[in-house]
């Protein structure tokens, strides 16, 4: 059971309330069946948007770039937006303005900060590729010191989040617009696994990795995901 | 043949400049693949990023929201960072280091201004539903004005923009690594649509719609919606 943020005059939804949820249940799944987010930060003024990998650990949430780049707010200490965004499908109306997209996201507002020591970056990596890619740790040779010493990871506590989902069905403005004889519903997207393509330099005679096996052609993405977390869990 | 876009100090890539490209061909089949953009902007020096759905004509793009809403930048007047990422897939390499995903991204600067006639947002806004669905408009009711009269319609110039992309294959920073017995390679990613649900209550005996034919189960949403922009043009 999982507690609730409490909403601000920032993540509080001015429009629709009833599309704003605010309990961790539902922060977190959305969270987890996405890979990338989009920060965006404040430089010489101008706002910025850059999309990045993530993950959730708890209420944190965790990105890396590289250390030789300033994008990602790698400054450090200056507030961030953080959103995660799934587009779930269409909504097709009766009339133009019932048209709609069908989607989930996460909104928070923090202030980030970095990983200092060697260690909490190796363990804060190892996490990552754990969340994608359960018992893949195992299966790599030891990240290096100096690997580490490349990136910045950032990390932010999740705390002024909100979550705002829009489901269907498709909500025509007048009553007399629901008779008109035109066709309305949903067209569902989801982002699905391709074949599997092994590297042209994959070492001769080497299977498939037991860390993979969720992404098979044809499953959802973020079935995918859940099942990593689930396993990730155990 | 498109012309290229003028790299500036915000757009140029500061590092793997070869993963940067500003030309008007690649800058558009970007935006031409995506639905939803995140709009970044700077409220009371707080940076937000409002995921939205958008489109493109020439060298402008548009995104609308609610008059009653503050958000999506729509004072207008003020700089926003307008991103565009799609995710391919994942790079899954024989060392930690050399994962990583397969994006292509779109970054754009600038200062959107909104509509203000009645005209100029109901050719907008019938504009995007012919991106979505090509010949849509001829089926629908006219847009009314009080509706246009509820939403903002935002338009910003192409201008300071840069596309990044990040192809495979997984690149080992090690020379050595790539004999490691492990297995590394794509594991492809890709927006599918599933099949249209119809709603509850459509009027007996409506058929499907022609400007809905290009989203049919299992096909690239990418896919539906080029050739959207194909049919559209002709």
């Amino acid at each position: 059971m999982g507690q609730d943020f409490v909403p601000t005059p920032r993540t509080r939804l001015r429009r629709r309330p009833q599309r704003g949820h605010f309990d961790e249940a539902t922060v977190f799944a959305i969270l987890d069946a996405a890979v990338v987010c989009h920060i965006g930060y404040v430089r010489d003024g101008q706002p910025v948007v850059t999309p990045t990998a993530f993950w959730r650990e708890g209420r944190r949430v965790y990105w890396h770039g590289s250390a030789a780049s300033g994008a990602l707010g790698a400054q450090g200490g200056a507030p961030v937006c953080f959103t995660v965004s799934l587009h779930d499908g269409f909504l097709v109306g009766r009339s133009g303005f019932a048209h709609s997209i069908l989607y989930r996201s996460v909104m928070a507002f923090g202030t980030p900060t970095t990983l200092t020591g060697l260690d909490e970056k190796r363990r804060a990596m190892m996490a990552f590729l754990e969340r994608l890619y359960p018992t893949r740790t195992q299966e790599l040779r030891p990240i290096r010191d100096e690997e580490l010493r490349q990136i910045v990871v950032m990390t932010m506590e999740l705390n002024e989040v909100s979550a705002k989902i829009r489901p269907g069905p498709v909500v025509e403005k007048e009553e007399s617009d629901y008779a008109l004889p035109c066709w309305a519903g949903t067209i569902p997207l989801a982002t699905v696994v391709g074949a599997p393509i092994p590297d042209e330099r994959l070492a001769p005679g080497t299977a498939f990795s037991p860390s993979l096996v969720a992404y098979t052609r044809g499953e959802r993405l973020e079935d995918a995901l859940t099942r990593s977390v689930r396993s990730g869990d155990s």
